[in-house]
């Protein structure tokens, strides 16, 4: 492979302080950095004068191709939402409409400086082939429910190894696909012990929604005798590879079990606000020693994938449900929406901060904008601050997706008439 | 005058449901609402396809020269925040430094489609000089504070009435001064009295902070044997011409006083989060009828101006806060952050809504943008999943602030540059 350089001159590092640095690039991979970079040889040079860099924002609970839902149903309960509305749109998902709304995500994440994800769904080549595209980072995952069914588990299997197959470790690498058994209670037991069997076996990791809300626990205790995670810790299941979504009802005993399993957890505010599911005790968590990453949830339940709105919504809702301001302060949520991302889906050696020898996934932002104004404390800019729409510029793997606010990898006019067109055709057939 | 027209072609129309129309300005007034409107002598036309209209946002409660202060204070308890920080910045203020930091103010709202906001603060004539520049419109009150010292309150006297004679009405009829006795805990009761005497000869509002914190009642409770609005009702304080921010906590009596009162209510739910202060009972105040609206606060414990933000926060925390995800539909948040907003100072009758025989203060998004698609429920869109930076077009008073993204009546390099001068002086001067 012919070598390719970016420099990315006098950037301001993302810090508590303000601290300027150059950045090289060589390939996918961050090569040097240093406030006296000298490279005369670079294939590109972004100046970087006036901007803020960080690194790639990683989104750890997604449904991609949901972004065809966004604005279908809202302030309505979790149950009506999913039977009146969700499941039925659903029901007529194929693989272009997949195709199209995870376009559309990616296109909306790159903009928001989002460069990599976790993503369970459907036709997840599909999904795949628009990840591809766009040039970002994602973990994949089919959506596994067999509802104790011997024949849709069987399928599920099956399903799940031929996206495997197909499509782990494609994209240059950039792609990985994990098992997405739905929950506890969609999954029976045969289900999540023959997951956690096969994933370590071949080394994938897990994806999976626990503890949304108080009904999924007081069900549980009455099927099981257990809570959810107290449940998955007795069969076996947790563990470091394993990230749950959401986890917003747990008790003290069941936050030992996370921490001291290692398990991941993604924590999803908005759409747990917005279904108006609970808050989950994040700062307990974290003060726990539990590794706690951000996700958006679907665009139907947030609804959008800005993860820099997640982050301040993350620090606030966590201070005012303790009612201490001190909890989850900008740095550390600044972690979870970055190396603990990363840690959530088990990259933790290749991204999540600039670092030489990480892959070269980073977001640029402009520091000369209104809402970075003063300039003073870039961490505090960023999350209380700043918005999606404030990155001009992304790096993902080593190539530019965005530059000066223009997608490079995607049509934008064209992917948001494909989407249109997809929900439109979707619903009509819903319709008749 | 001479008459000036604005043809705003082809809209689409804020609603439920999607519906195209055409607006007709004349001067600073709606004069047609059709979508069959034929008008050939516009000196501008605006062409909307593709555009959704929606009326300029109200910012209820603001502190605009606080800009300045982003990003200076975070995660920590208000007294450490107060008397540390911001106090100490505060004495330090001069009129420049005030009418820096509110043009900056003003920027930033116009970028994110608020035309109109009820600001208290310091050096007042300095801040309507930032606000007649920009186009806004604006409630302005000098921030009054005694903790019954009989020179101090004779000076607020003296000074609230210099800004009214030197402001109210100023600015085309954009700017109107109110008083702005700062709250029940640092205002004594002759202050209190006669502010509401004078207020009400001349025919001025009143704003004031209320019930932010469960400190301000434990300590109104020991001082006066009275919850805040309780003393204040008994005062005889309240009213329909008085709003009041924050408002967190509040006894069932306090929210039938508020009510029976019809006292405004300023909702600022990223500031009570952010400085932990507590989650207002805003799904009961509107239940009981009572009017609510939205406001940003200051920028120091926001830690931005977008109102679009403080509207799904609005949502998603009392949805969140009730466990009840009907509360608060999408319609109701718009209605709080539009004609609330306007009830809220008094402009009901002028502002809040597009209709004909009101001023022209509107703002125009995108509809063509990744997170409006797919395009169905305008008012979803709106709440859940905008920001301010969707924003393209602003008109206020029938004057256009901003078209296409680009602020027309202040240069945002210049105040980028002029504020963050001004920041770094005022803090070094603080220290020396």
């Amino acid at each position: 492979m012919e070598t390719k350089n970016i420099l990315i001159k006098n950037a301001t590092l993302i810090a508590d302080e303000i601290k300027k640095s150059s950045i090289l690039i060589e390939n996918d991979e961050i090569v040097e950095i240093s406030n006296d970079l000298k490279f005369n040889d670079a294939d590109e040079v972004i100046d970087a004068s006036g901007k803020l860099v960080i690194p790639g924002l990683v989104n750890t609970h997604t449904h991609l191709s949901m972004t065809l839902m966004r604005g279908l149903a809202d302030d309505m309960p979790l149950d009506t939402w999913l039977n009146d509305h969700i499941w039925p749109a659903e029901a007529e998902l194929n693989g272009d409409y997949c195709y199209a709304g995870a376009l559309l995500a990616c296109a909306e994440m790159i903009k928001s400086g989002t460069t990599c994800f976790n993503d369970m769904y459907f036709f997840m080549d599909h999904v795949a082939k628009a990840v591809d595209e766009s040039g970002m980072r994602g973990v994949l995952s089919h959506g596994m429910i067999d509802f104790g069914d011997e024949t849709k588990r069987k399928n599920e299997f099956k399903e799940t190894r031929r996206i495997i197959d197909k499509c782990h470790n494609s994209a240059d690498g950039r792609i990985k696909v994990a098992y997405g058994p739905h929950s506890p209670y969609t999954c029976s037991q045969e289900l999540l012990e023959e997951v956690k069997k096969e994933a370590n076996k071949s080394g994938h990791r897990i994806h999976i929604h626990v503890s949304e809300t108080q009904k999924e626990v007081s069900d549980s205790l009455e099927s099981k005798g257990k809570r959810p995670f107290e449940y998955l810790s007795e069969i076996g299941f947790l563990g470091e590879e394993v990230t749950a979504a959401h986890a917003v009802w747990l008790s003290e005993d069941e936050i030992s079990l996370i921490k001291n399993s290692q398990t991941k957890i993604s924590h999803n505010p908005s759409s747990n606000m917005k279904l108006a599911s609970g808050i989950a005790p994040v700062s307990k968590l974290l003060a726990e020693g539990a590794s706690v990453s951000i996700g958006t949830d679907g665009t139907a339940s947030n609804n959008n994938l800005d993860i820099l709105e997640e982050m301040k919504i993350t620090s606030l809702l966590q201070k005012v449900n303790t009612l201490d301001p001190s909890v989850l302060p900008a740095k550390e949520v600044y972690e979870m929406a970055t190396i603990n991302g990363a840690a959530a889906i088990g990259l933790e050696a290749d991204i999540g901060t600039i670092e030489v020898g990480k892959k070269a996934d980073m977001a640029l932002l402009d520091i000369k904008t209104i809402r970075m104004t003063p300039f003073r404390n870039p961490m505090s800019h960023l999350v209380y601050s700043a918005q999606g729409g404030d990155v001009d510029t992304v790096i993902c793997n080593g190539e530019v997706l965005m530059e000066n606010k223009k997608l490079l990898t995607i049509d934008e006019a064209m992917v948001i008439e494909m989407a249109q067109n997809a929900a439109e055709e979707m619903l009509t057939k819903k319709a008749d």
